[in-house]
């Protein structure tokens, strides 16, 4: 049984229907001091797979929650999906007195399930955080075939710790890659431009795994413009659109935003249904 | 050491000062996209003592931060003070298919820490659900010295639930107790009155561990006043105050509300600080 949270029931509705399986009703609401409250109205028999992602933050409380539910409701075997996993970027204590935020959390869900399944962490490396099996599915083909569609010509990482993933992309959909590169002018100027690609009259693709405030990408859309490439998408795994960010992107002159259905919004375009039903099914057979 | 969480800031100076103890220095903020970040800026060395209450229940995240960042920061053992506990009224299933929300978080706290100090929990049964030793300390005392003050006569429990804890107030201020008993008149109609007593003339305080909305006790100062108490004063350990309660009280002819600094606010004139250094000292006798 598939039990969606309230941050992922899109996702979980198109999971449950590729993998044939029904979606439990969940009744959740928040009591008048803040509190949640989470109850499964449907009997859990043999394994359940509770889907609920973690942006906004306060989602995390009641994942928390129906992980438990489904548990007491007689959940056999319990695995979490939490398509976008909070406070993975503090995986480390880069300053002496820092909380372990990533540990902290990773800890919270592993007490609560069998097993963790997410889609693009920030680092892979998150995943050895938890204390139970836990795996991450890339976004990378679904988001390729939405590129090919669009005839992208290039796949472009805004900075080098996005190029692999640009460079995945690119391949699948048969596009050139390349990575944003600054350069200081002077103590005012930072210039942007591709590394080694002209994209003067192609169809590029800006690919992130988070889109926050969507500034450097903004910048980016702004310097290929004026480059000569001929239409610009943002993508994104995980749009999170803090503080105008969507606002900001279309000033830019971008021609399309889009992101996948791990934080559900309005270019949630791309779904990760699939590779995740994928995943799913797949342990489901290795452990019989 | 007392490291203060942003929700007790003023209760762990107070505890600070009577345990002659050093306040170490956190900062504590949040992220753009809402998640929380906590660092302790001063070298924690042997016991600390985290101080973070839980209302509203976001604080909930800071306070295992907060944890977290104490442990690695060198703390030996491990305290936490969480004067009021959040999700503590769901101690049930009360319904098949709930999560048994209390427990969820005593075992999360219980996680990150080697002793749970609270106050007045809303039932003394909760603490059984923390798997490190726990604690509760009572409000009576500092709530009957305050009552002493301003001569009240007659300490009132709003229901049976709160009547052990309004009989020891009104012991420890040398008041007579009584209960509010509930009669149905009609279907429309309920008459609230005091069990046994007649309140004509008396100064009356109505004391409860929890004002929330602060219906039942507006309702409750109505029926005293109309029952001839010259001056009534609604009391609580923990006020949350919400849905306009205040308003809802002072419409309702009341005198004073009164609180203790579990949940830190504009009525919090008592403090829980001497009864808690008390408790954290005996204990750091016990264990030498």
């Amino acid at each position: 049984m598939i039990l969606p949270g309230t941050g992922s029931e899109g996702l979980a509705k198109r999971v449950a229907s590729l993998l044939h399986r029904p979606v439990g009703r969940v009744e959740a609401r928040s009591f008048p001091d803040g509190e949640r409250y989470v109850r499964i109205l449907d009997a859990v028999r043999g394994p359940a797979i509770v889907v609920q992602t973690t942006f906004p933050p306060q989602h995390l409380t009641e994942l928390f929650l129906l992980l438990d539910a489904a548990r007491r409701a007689g959940a056999t075997t319990l695995t979490a999906v939490v398509p976008y996993l909070a406070y993975m970027r503090q995986d480390r204590v880069f300053q002496a007195g820092e909380a372990l935020s990533a540990a902290v959390i990773a800890k919270s869900i592993s007490a609560l399930c069998d097993r963790v399944v997410t889609v693009d962490p920030h680092k892979p490396e998150v995943l050895k955080l938890f204390t139970v099996p836990s795996e991450a599915v890339r976004a990378d083909g679904p988001i390729a075939q939405e590129l090919k569609d669009r005839k992208v010509d290039v796949v472009l990482a805004p900075d080098a710790g996005a190029f692999e993933r640009a460079a995945s992309v690119a391949k699948l959909c048969g596009a050139a890659v390349d990575q944003l590169e600054k350069t200081r002018i002077d103590s005012q100027t930072v210039r942007m431009k591709p590394k080694t690609l002209d994209v003067a009259g192609k169809r590029v693709a800006i690919v992130d795994d988070i889109i926050s405030t969507g500034s450097t990408m903004a910048t980016a859309v702004g310097l290929l413009r004026q480059a000569g490439a001929t239409t610009t998408y943002v993508v994104g795994v995980h749009g999170l659109f803090l503080a105008n960010a969507e606002e900001r992107l279309k000033k830019a002159g971008v021609e399309e935003i889009l992101t996948t259905d791990t934080v559900q919004g309005p270019y949630s375009l791309v779904s990760v249904a699939g590779v995740l039903s994928e995943a799913l099914a797949a342990k489901a057979i290795k452990t019989g």
